[in-house]
């Protein structure tokens, strides 16, 4: 650090002194503005070689608009962030597409809840050109403080009264969770348990509703309320046998959850599927593969979910650019609210993923 | 994002008017300025709170030079960063560091090494307030792209010239593997072998040197470059076996090269450690505990690592902040370079933590 305050960066003066031209003119070339004679033009872009000149992108972005960066948000503490593979799987996705088109992944990391007016400071703050936001809670203001900044949720908001036109991109949970208990209905299991996710998350509701709409008159002492980890498997699936030891099936909402009750299963001594069949959701590789028995699960393809966020992310900046390209070719302002502010023209739409049953051992 | 749109951010004009000021009114108060009534300030700040303004950053950071946002490269490929716990516990160090100060986590990930100079861009321009950089490798261009970035370092930088003032946070990687060669010395070992980590980070070089120390002629065969992987221990630990079948120990540059090893020689059915002894490096407790026979370690502090990687660094933007203060009060300039480019005053100084050998079952 001491090496950096004798090194200090060359400025904008530097370049214009050494190109020979106005503070303007070098300016105007270093941020791509129109109106500078070539000649004048190669000057000022080998100045700023000669110099390796950076240009403050605090300033610049006042006058582009863009950053090249895109954020993104879990709603989970940064511990969560680093134990569940699927956050690892989605943002491989994401990082894919984004590098693809030279678009830097920030990644917020948080302690928690009571750091998200934080987070939304930064992507309010000018930062980024939008936000890819995942794993959201029912109750999190963060959809709320972030309003104005360009987003795209992963999995649907569950916010009252809608998602509001909020752009989203999830699996068919309920769906997927129709096809694994008819499958278990299928094998002529009858007493078939659900352990939802965290119920404050749309992906878990669905996925309970999914189980009703083939268990309509489920026996209440079958459904247990967890939330998505391990532990919180392991302690749902003590509580089912407990309360139900006639049981004969488990559809757990992921694959963490039906792994923790796979290990409950066979320190009680029950033989699986022989004597109770399970089955998880997501498709974790790693997870399912290595489970014991290899576990049958409703499989979304996380990585291509990430994908697909970051590029209607992207797609709807570029037709903002183009919108504001549009109006001010034509000497007219762009056709509804600030080129900068939001997305204009032709939104982008939801997408919904279909599932699939990937059967292995446990089921 | 349609609805993004139709609602668009509060100006601060709509702020100015609504408190009744003028614009440079309303805008000395939201940039903290002195020199506004009291009265006054109490308009702007009700008009703020009603219309839910939030500044532009960019805008605001021109005159703070401040973003209460620190950046993270760890100059690895995002899937490694998430599949080597050892980012996860430093990463939990700094979280909880820079949470503590209200000061933003802002992980960039990349693809590549080809993606530093994107990464580069967004340090240098003006996003964050400094960088904390770790598992830099020698060739990499980053640290001269964000010259003028405050910066500290996970791991004493091994460009060429030694450490240029530049401030890190390490361990005493040599002394510790010093002190894992003679306890193998002690128990009589005679054919210790050593697999290395990536010869192109200081960490890996310094665990060599530490094992020269103490095997002055060791055999060169003995010797095999890695990669700090698991995978990379494995095929380590195979050449090892066809080219030494009669060594009698290992010390490896990692916990995760050190399971590899452990893998193969449970395959080549060696005996752990009547047969062979291994110790491992870092103690990275999943790892360490749940290998088979549980690995005898040098122990690092991974998680107070991270933590005093960041203290270091807010403690310099603090320093830096208070000259420029001092100096503005005293109506002089800054006492060194410029007060918003790198850090000025006594710089804070380079920490290395001491290590600690850690019995297990495998040696």
């Amino acid at each position: 650090m001491p090496e950096q305050s004798t090194e200090p960066r060359p400025t904008l003066e530097a370049v214009a002194a050494r190109a020979g031209v106005s503070r303007a003119t070098a300016s105007r070339v270093v941020n791509g503005g129109e109106g500078v004679r070539e000649p004048l033009v190669e000057r000022v872009r080998r100045a700023v070689d000669e110099l390796g000149y950076v240009p403050n992108q605090a300033a610049r972005s006042l006058v582009t608009r863009r950053h090249d960066a895109v954020a993104v948000v879990i709603a989970e503490p940064e511990t969560r962030v680093f134990a569940d593979p699927f956050f690892a799987l989605q943002l491989r996705g994401i990082s894919k597409e984004l590098t693809a088109h030279d678009s830097q992944l920030v990644l917020l990391l948080t302690e928690g809840r009571d750091d998200h007016a934080r987070v939304a400071r930064y992507l309010a703050g000018g930062h980024v050109d939008g936000a890819l936001v995942f794993s959201l809670h029912l109750d999190d203001p963060l959809p709320g403080l972030i309003n104005g900044v360009p987003t795209v949720y992963g999995g649907r908001p569950g916010w009252s009264g809608g998602s509001r036109g909020a752009v989203y991109v999830d699996c068919d949970n309920r769906g997927g969770a129709r096809e694994a208990v008819r499958y278990l209905v299928g094998l002529g299991r009858r007493r078939i348990a659900h352990i939802t996710g965290a119920l404050d998350q749309t992906s878990a509701v669905d996925r309970l509703d999914g189980f009703r709409d083939v268990m309509v008159d489920a026996d209440p002492a079958l459904i247990v309320e967890s939330d998505f980890t391990l532990g919180g498997g392991e302690r749902a699936m003590r509580e089912l046998l407990d309360r139900c030891p006639d049981l004969d099936a488990v559809f757990a909402a992921n694959d963490l959850t039906a792994a923790g009750a796979l290990r409950v299963l066979r320190e009680r001594g029950r033989r699986v599927p022989e004597e109770v069949a399970v089955i998880g959701f997501d498709d974790m590789l790693p997870v399912t593969e290595q489970a014991d028995p290899p576990l049958t699960t409703v499989r979304q393809d996380i990585e291509e979910m990430g994908r697909l966020m970051a590029r209607l992310l992207l797609r709807g900046l570029d037709r903002t650019v183009s919108a504001a390209a549009a109006a001010s070719a034509s000497g007219s302002s762009a056709p509804t609210g600030g080129a900068g502010e939001g997305l204009v023209g032709v939104p982008p739409s939801s997408v919904v993923l279909p599932t699939t049953l990937v059967l292995r051992a446990s089921a």
